[in-house]
């Protein structure tokens, strides 16, 4: 009933979060180890979080004595050095979300790890809300059918630091920053199997005075016949809106994880606080949330991570899992740039075939039934269609 | 004060939902004159709607003296013949949406009804629901700044008659169907003299066995940036999902006018009853709608309709914007055949030329802002792009 | 097909409300003669809203040939004199809620108009909404059994006149104002025959500087064992919350008319205009009404009292149903005094007998069934109780 | 960093909770012990749980050599016997709700605690959600002023044992079982220390065959002028209902626990599954949590009980809380008998004086203002009254 001792690599905004995800409410695990490129930021951040040893060396966080873990917080362009440092040292590395700046880095951090043998977790929070995390069950319970579409939007004002505005240190805007999530959800929905085909996409830098898109929507055809779609932004009012929408042949999914979560106060503005990560406003109408970090997953994510390393499984998400993404989005932006339905490369695919979405007839009278209805008299309401001569036609049983 | 008299062609769904329209609520327009293909549809529904004549003769229906509107709430491929004979006898014509099958067919109604000189509104309700409306209002007031995106999601299990499941009648599927709302809802939303350019789309028939698309997604990009996107489905579960969202640099509104609006109803099902149009279930949760033909818009479109007509003004929806909506469609289709952005294709626009989305540059010491935040403790953070070095920076002040 | 023509006595904000209804989208109804008691407001009332007369003589404004029906919409202490009026000239009056400041003065009221023989309509408007009218049209049909409980509440930072705050004028406070509305709603739901018993209550002033109660609670018992359950306040911060809910044996209903209706609107400020009655921002998260006056209940209230009158039968709200809520209002304050259960006086109950709220015994193997539940495993539990040792268990079927 | 281990007493619905709260997400604390009156049960639950020790001997469990605390999860008529073994033992203890049947019993467990010096936390879970923590924390900041109102709501179809439905084990129905929780989290928002002085109250027997209440409403005021009100129920139907409402002077709050959460499902009822605790259907539009034992509060309860341990410190729930809620209890009791209000006893009342809800007078003119607020237009219209003359009048400036 040991816990692990993590390495942290970065004191950002994600860093922090995921370390009080660690220290909060009983766990056994801890952050034993912190690195930031600055010297006043890691030992800042070592004593806010009683964390025993801070350092700006990247290769002695990584090969500490105390530490099992390390958790890869820094900046995208930053992934691939790290994690080949932790291949060398093999040493478990879970790192943050994408993956990398694009498939081909991705490919090569994906390698790395598979080649050194090391655990290798893909932290995809959103994958892990308590609500994504029953709905996917449910899913795969068969209570909505097959899927045919999925829906997944995450829109906020903007991002927090610096970096992610220069789309060299990121490798993109909105779709890298946001759109990995939403694939990934999308994914989950759809089967993880379900190969990504083809997208087709819009992006544009409609507000910031910045190069990267900040704004973009995607469609990502998978092998099933399954739809999925996503809208991103940094210029959306109102908060951090993160919404995901499923509909199946048998049923629907929506889910809301912050913005309209049962938690709903009004304030004249007596008295203000800090309401939630993004929220524009501390008076009027106002939408916290209860537990954040539990919220946005972070709590079921390290919960998978540390009980996969336990068990000698694989976590739910992986490194192979965010190069699929990055994959997704190069096609994201090569759609945009052509203006087409372009395909995603994915050298290495390991899903199984998936059948298309099946429909299955059904005859009433040597005609095909078209659809069934209940009237509100209670009756029903076929509409038929003669396949001999293509004649529709509606009759009441 | 006298109100009109009106010639109802047709005696479907839409045609009683018209009807109940004009005959609910102490209104001072009637309906006199019915016309249906079939004599004995004709005849039970004059009877059931207090209607004094009925009749299997279109151009006498049409001509009738006692009238002097005509409504046509006829399947799409029948709309043609029916203005033209309105145009003929230079009668004011209400037409159903959507205008035509396509736009080469609604180009040839709008000059046959302009040529003539007759008063012709376009019955696109969506446009005219009680919350749009404000909405509209609200966006044209300013106060959700520069629209950059409008979303509207039309979806239901697929239609109540035969005829709109052959695509030879109908024009199309679900596009032909939904769309047309969708499509209109957006340009209210980005503005009507907004020149929606080009289109990229993705149509499918996942679930029932016909020829034409039962789902599909559109988007839709502006002279000024904006991008429209829509859903539609004949596959939803869980009744009639009619939704819209609009951002914009200043705003975001969400409007629901069917499935949440503030009434629920939870029914074990005993003593069950109709819930709402298109609802799935009459026991568990129900979310039944409070005066369907208020909060789907023909009251207000009626009264837009004769108020123009009695005041000598166009109506707020013409037959030049169903033949616009007919065009956005037919790229649509040529978008989801092609697989790539397809032109929107209008001889006639009339629009004004709108702005690029404006992007105002503002300077702190000497840096370009990107994005300006509240913190929690009240300060303000700004991210910071020097233009001479490329970098970027985040300073609190 | 010919509408009738209105005396509005009153030109505050339900005078207003009153006349753009009937005036609205294509009514036949019309206000030909505005009385206030200033000529000031009388004509500039009647230049903004287009009626022909104005006059500061209530008598003429009664008896004027142009008009067959007045609508009181005055101060509470002034409606007395007003109905005596119409009842000494044999004219149809429609007198807005509270009938008057108490029982005695309600009684008085309904007594001289069914001396006279006159239409006497009472405008409790909150029972027509259109969520309201179909929600108690499904209660009818059973949807929900038997009716055990229902609230209403309705709240908002305080009324807009200043007469309103003067108990002598208004007859009370919060209650008088607003527990007029919620007494009628809960009557509605659980049966207008079903005999309102007694009443416990509080009130007390908590925030505004003036000597009638700015908060209230109230349970009223009703024949059948149905408790009525009502929350009033003019206190209450973020717009004006109208909710009602009703539980039943076989079903629940919650209704939300005005701050949660599927219309949501985010604003920086930028831009700000009206929102809706009572809201107080015009920045942040805001939730407008698609049609006020629809949605209050004022199309189908004035819909209904214009039919009864022209089919000779009484309006669905009749001044006893007004007297009845004085009746109540009287019981609300002595308990609030008195501090325990006081009796509703009604001198002159209509109503039918209400049998107690059914229950029906149950047996399994000889014991009665307490409850029954399905678990997860779809299996039926049972809660037993055997009648002869008294013990209580649990089975599995 | 070494977790506690613990003693489980009782096998039912909340002892499975409980313990899969503590052994869930890499938590540090183990249940090791645990005790049933029935051996079966009590191995079938170590079995399933991986707990290594059960028995049916009470002192045994509670004196294992193994635990440092225990868990009371027993019916209500056994709190007592379990609590004075574990004050003989001077084991720290964490009872369940209710602490008691009533009053007297309470105090007599709580002074055997207090006694015995043993830590004895209160396990008051819905105190404890996610949500009702913020929204506290908010109240305590003054973000909504002054707290004027305070309505909790706890209804469900019934419990799931046995026990519950006999009120002699149980001490009463459903005020015992869910109003204890409403009334400390109406506590908990008024402040724990302004004294609960008087209840009124409503208890019904409507639908089971039972001898106990199956519904009650109840109005708790509170030192300050504050007012607590609680509906609770075994009859509702559609799940379970948790919500709770709080007026203030600046401000409100909403909070939705269980039935809208931001997480809604259709399903035709194809591979229906779980849905969520006392959800009656599988089918048609359903209502799941993300995360149940984190929404109802256990694992933020368990951390707050285990860190208080840890520190030495009260829990923020303690036995005296529990005696609280029995005083309030009984004279709910009382009053639903009395048919008045009637006091809540409290021999031992250990807050702070609260003076009363603040009313400051504000001035315009040597006028008092009753009331401010802003008009469509912009401008304020100030409601006055001339505190000599005592007329009201309104004024726009």
């Amino acid at each position: 009933m040991d816990g692990h001792r993590v390495t942290m690599l970065g004191t950002g905004l994600i860093g922090l979060f995921y370390t009080r995800t660690l220290h909060g409410r009983r766990g056994r695990d801890r952050v034993e180890v912190v690195y930031s490129r600055s010297g006043d930021r890691a030992r800042a951040f070592a004593d806010e979080n009683g964390i025993s040893h801070s350092t700006t060396d990247l290769e002695e966080a990584i090969t500490h004595g105390s530490t099992d873990v390390v958790v890869v917080g820094l900046p995208n362009h930053l992934h691939l050095e790290a994690i080949e440092l932790c291949a060398k040292h093999g040493k478990a590395v879970l790192c943050t979300k994408p993956l990398a700046r694009n498939a081909e880095e991705a490919k090569r951090i994906l390698d790395t790890a598979e080649g050194a043998g090391i655990f290798a977790g893909y932290l995809e929070d959103l994958v892990y809300t308590p609500k994504t995390l029953k709905a996917v069950a449910a899913v795969r319970g068969g209570q909505i059918g097959d899927v045919t579409w999925a829906r997944s939007r995450e829109t906020h004002p903007g991002p927090h630091s610096a970096w992610f505005w220069d789309a060299e240190q990121a490798g993109g805007g909105a779709v890298v920053d946001l759109g990995c999530h939403c694939i990934e959800i999308v994914r989950s929905y759809v089967g993880k199997g379900n190969r990504p085909v083809e997208v087709a996409a819009w992006t544009d830098t409609l507000v910031h005075p910045i190069e990267a898109e900040d704004n973009a929507i995607a469609l990502i055809k998978f092998e099933s016949g399954a739809i999925g779609q996503f809208e991103v932004s940094w210029t959306f009012r109102g908060g951090m809106d993160l919404r995901d929408e499923v509909a199946g042949t048998e049923g629907t999914i929506w889910t809301n994880h912050f913005l309209r979560t049962g938690f709903e106060m009004f304030s004249s503005g007596e008295g203000a606080g800090y309401v939630a990560e993004k929220a524009e406003t501390t008076s009027g109408w106002l939408f916290p949330v209860g537990d954040e970090v539990a919220e946005l997953g972070y709590v079921d994510m390290f919960a998978d991570m540390f009980d996969a390393l336990d068990s000698g499984r694989d976590a739910t998400e992986t490194f192979y899992d965010g190069y699929v993404v990055n994959a997704v989005m190069d096609a994201v932006y090569a759609a945009a740039k052509s203006g087409r339905w372009e395909p995603i490369r994915i050298d290495d695919w390991r899903g199984e075939p998936t059948p298309r979405i099946a429909r299955t007839r059904r005859e009433h009278d040597g005609k095909t039934v078209i659809k069934e209805e209940q009237m509100p008299d209670g009756r029903r309401k076929l509409i038929l269609k003669d396949e001999a001569t293509g004649e529709f036609s509606d009759v009441v049983v």
